[in-house]
């Protein structure tokens, strides 16, 4: 699971037992903010909220061979991708992560090199977000890794964004592209089976490196909500995008008591991600719009900020609000689709296999758009 | 697992779905606190610190089968002390909770009246505590039930007490009375074992009730630190007691860079739990000082606020610390014993079996305090 160069024999968490453990991975944090009074090493971490501002927490779980597959995912992308995906639930309020806690139950089979992977890759997501990571709990599992993240940021009173603020003939916009996670996800899972039938089998994922890091080493759109403020737009509305384009415009929509359009050619799908669910024979709008995993923003603008925002790098205006409810698809054929919430079921692990799920979502099936 | 007594069918989890589990389990949460701006449904929780205030976050994870076994611990009562052992830890920074956030992962074997059961228990603790359920995750797990919480409170910044201000003659007092947890414990285990032996049994667990509900529904002291604030005391260094007795008064002097010295006839245990740790043939103090789950606080008061708390119902001064490090038990038989950091050994859950981790701690024998 993880490289051992130097032969020292592994070790297991048992012999550190949980006070040794905590403070041996977390000995070498350094607070990178002035709002972190106090991190790791008491009963709480103590924290400041900037005057003005208001306070954000948002928590995430990741569960392995749910969320996760440790035959393909470093243990390593799976600290930085737990972080990442935390901070993402922050910035989509329009703020800006500070703080981070982090608990994990892991089984006796893990050592202590494969937790110190894991946090070194928490440490080098929260090195780049400027965030501290400032406590949590490490507890014994019966089998596997769960993982729980809770993040915690703050955002100027003045410019928290709530999912529920769109007005009709707001713009629609997303950042990025959509649905690369979601093909890289394919792309391992094909491996792993490649590679269960023949373990010799030595992989090349050259072809498929952009898709591959979408989904193990996925970023959060901190530069976005950076950009918003230094130009002075407010979104109207916002939410990140975990679960696919259709449930986010569908969330947005509901908390808003609006409808929405979207179109099918205004959606951004990377060449690498179209490439690779063309292989799968999967329409590439099924990755964009029930994929999931993306962690791009999705937001409404007003129509006094078009200018500003229109010629921006990563910036697709992908459709509008419309004063009634119900949120659709215009496809390249003209055709108006409505969007159904398909989300993640979590309790039938339908994202993992979005293609299976064709009779539940019309926008779904591949032969609709191969006009 | 739970009545079902209008034989109602049970729902499976995956006909709702993740949005529409969280939308139905927290469908009638109100909101209680003026800093919880808004809660559960949307990226993150929004939450105000009043001016002058510091903001706290503690998290903290409950394994099944690790922490709490099912086959005796009810669904309410697991979420009630999910919540209440996250508050003791904002109890333990003297400050106030204020927010909580869940994370529940389960198999597919729970059903929807189950996960109701476990949020009933939630909504009734952060009713009782003034707290507000404010966000969280709900996934699936290959296996079991996996919990986290994480509280966040405030706490006025001139009134934030730390583990690490004890100064050498601070008095070091304990709240309510130690190892009725533990106690409970053993009782439920014999109880489960009897029942495997024989499910026809039925347990009368009444002359047990006081210990099992330590067990089961423990409670955290808000009103301790309600008393400190009112009668103008701020302690000098405080924990609470999740782990043991022993662990907690390391971690005080650890943290400080002091030593202690506690005196076994002052530690407080309940008749009830002393006659529960006599039928199992184990020394009473043993519960105390590493049974742990108690979730009292532990504090150091300095001498010139002892007449304040000298007669104050359910404090108990059990010792001092020092300027030399060490810290030390006074048998009844005036014999010192150096405490050892046994703690929770999450690895060997040592937590669930302290009677047989004699070898690591000296005050865990039985014989040694018979005389």
């Amino acid at each position: 699971m993880e490289e051992n160069n130097d032969k020292k024999p592994l070790r297991k968490l048992e012999e550190l037992g949980e006070f040794g453990l905590i403070d041996y991975l977390t000995r070498d944090l350094v607070i990178l903010n002035d709002t972190t009074v106090k991190g790791v090493g008491d009963d709480a971490a103590v924290l400041k909220t900037p005057r003005g501002h208001f306070q954000l927490a948002s928590s995430d779980m990741m569960v392995e061979n749910v969320h996760f597959d440790l035959t393909y995912f470093p243990l390593k992308h799976l600290g930085y991708k737990l972080a990442v995906i935390n901070f993402s639930d922050i910035y989509a309020m329009n703020g800006y992560a500070r703080q981070l806690l982090v608990d994990i139950a892991v089984s006796n089979r893990f050592t202590l090199e494969a937790l110190e992977e894991f946090y070194t890759g928490l440490k080098i997501a929260a090195q780049r977000y400027g965030v501290d990571i400032v406590g949590g709990d490490t507890v014994s599992s019966q089998k596997g890794m769960i993982l729980a993240g809770t993040a915690l940021g703050h955002v100027k009173k003045d410019r928290v964004v709530y999912r529920s603020g769109a007005r009709a003939h707001d713009l629609l916009v997303v950042t990025g592209d959509l649905g690369a996670a979601y093909a890289g996800l394919l792309v391992l899972l094909r491996e792993k089976e490649t590679f269960l039938a023949n373990p010799r089998h030595q992989p090349d994922l050259t072809p498929y490196a952009y898709v591959v890091e979408r989904q193990l080493k996925p970023e959060a759109r901190k530069d976005v909500i950076e950009w918003l403020e230094q130009n002075d737009v407010i979104p109207t509305c916002m939410i990140d995008i975990s679960d696919g384009l259709s449930s986010e415009v569908i969330h947005l929509t509901e908390a808003s008591g609006k409808g929405a359009v979207i179109y099918e050619e205004k959606i951004p799908i990377a060449r690498e991600t179209a490439a690779v669910m063309e292989e799968f024979r999967i329409h590439p709008l099924t990755a964009a719009l029930n994929g999931g995993e993306d962690y791009e923003l999705l937001f409404g603008i007003s129509q006094k900020d078009y200018e500003k925002i229109k010629d921006v790098p990563g910036f697709h205006i992908i459709g509008h609000f419309t004063e009634d409810p119900g949120a659709y698809l215009v496809t390249k054929a003209n055709q108006q689709i409505e969007l159904k919430a398909q989300g993640w079921n979590a309790f039938l692990e339908r994202r993992r296999n979005p293609e299976k799920s064709e009779g539940n979502n019309d926008t779904n099936s591949k032969d609709e758009h191969k006009d």
